[in-house]
């Protein structure tokens, strides 16, 4: 009895670890996210109780997770990896407080596997030797910190609605990044609906008016290594 | 005839993904990286050609990788994740130019799955919205800008040699992170043989002196977590 959060990965579910399959193909319980592949859901036992998540607040999803982890095994299927912007450790802390067992699977992050799957390295020799990882908005919901963002020196890669981009790129060159910057917006990534936007960063907004999320957005000198690389690659999207 | 990169993940042979472990096993090839589990180099096929590329420089591995993609499909077999930190793109460019197909299969890296098997949540929600993943070494090989780094007000993730730890902690209190926040050193993270030290950042170099690479330090709020994370955690390490 216990409750273990395993990463589905970025979308495509070949993506999720061998280990984090296992688990979920022994649960007693599955509770998944919205975005989480069918796939992989339907890789529960067939008579393992299936929960989405969605239309539950994260209370919610503490509460449910306690009650079922009592008496069940319990997958909590999260997308991407659970302790990067997953609330992860929110929902331990949940089931430590409750005496309720759990483990953890990590699952591979959107953060270098969305952009991957846009043949955008995040690090390259002489290029960027360095990656900071944020959201569109802060913790408290205030705007993000762009003078700190705008400074890294490094590939900037930001998890966000589409309709904050604007205020992103403005906020972004505003704080001193070039207008010029190569940027990439990639939508619902990995997965065969994949979408990938790139241009100057000013552009970016104007260009990416339409895409559905949700999206990725790379800023920084990798993004402009995407058009040598993806010729010769056979046989990813 | 192509050459897959395939991200093995950080160390323990579960977290290599069901897509990369399918590739391992109907290669020609394996050219592997030292660190990566024996277990997951003996998952290729029995007559599969197994090449350690331990000793061989990196024009080497990419030559080498040239002249078997040619005719054999190979698995290129990666610590971590191969776009991060991993000189994956360099790899590829080199099989662009030599006209060999190839593909990429993400892993994950230890950049948050260290942490996590740690019990370190790299974001949490009113503690951390931010994390800067660098090497202790700039791309050139002088001094990481450690200004930039005490700055960017979120989680750091380093991967380093430990001979750098005193000159790392020393560079980035001088530059205006407290002596007191929380840092904590992974070494042969995810493995049986895990070992973790924590402690203010003034006093990591005195306690991990001892402890083996490779290691991943991690600096932030988010490091005090892992002392409430761990006592219910009854599966990992």
């Amino acid at each position: 009895m216990s409750v273990t959060l395993v990463g589905a990965g970025p979308g495509d579910p070949g993506l999720i670890t061998v280990r984090g399959l296992e688990r979920l193909r022994t649960c007693d319980a599955v509770v998944y996210d919205r975005l989480v592949s069918e796939e992989l859901v339907d890789e529960a036992p067939a008579d393992a109780l299936r929960i989405c998540r969605d239309g539950l607040t994260q209370e919610q999803v503490d509460r449910l997770l306690v009650e079922l982890g009592r008496d069940l095994d319990v997958v909590r299927l999260k997308g991407g990896d659970p302790f990067v912007f997953g609330r992860g450790s929110e929902e331990l802390e949940a089931l430590r407080d409750a005496g309720v067992a759990y483990d953890v699977v990590p699952g591979i992050s959107s953060i270098a596997a969305v952009p991957a799957a846009a043949w955008i390295p995040v690090t390259h020799r002489g290029l960027s030797d360095r990656v900071t990882i944020a959201t569109a908005h802060a913790a408290d919901g205030s705007e993000p910190d762009y003078e700190t963002l705008a400074g890294t020196g490094g590939t900037l890669v930001l998890f966000m609605g589409l309709a904050r981009l604007p205020a992103l790129a403005a906020g972004l060159i505003e704080a001193g990044l070039p207008a010029d910057t190569p940027a990439a917006i990639v939508s619902r990534g990995t997965l065969p609906e994949q979408e990938v936007v790139s241009g100057p960063l000013a552009e970016l907004p104007a260009l990416a008016a339409d895409l559905p999320g949700p999206a990725l957005v790379v800023v920084g000198e990798v993004v402009a290594l995407a058009a040598s690389l993806a010729p010769l690659a056979t046989l990813s999207a």
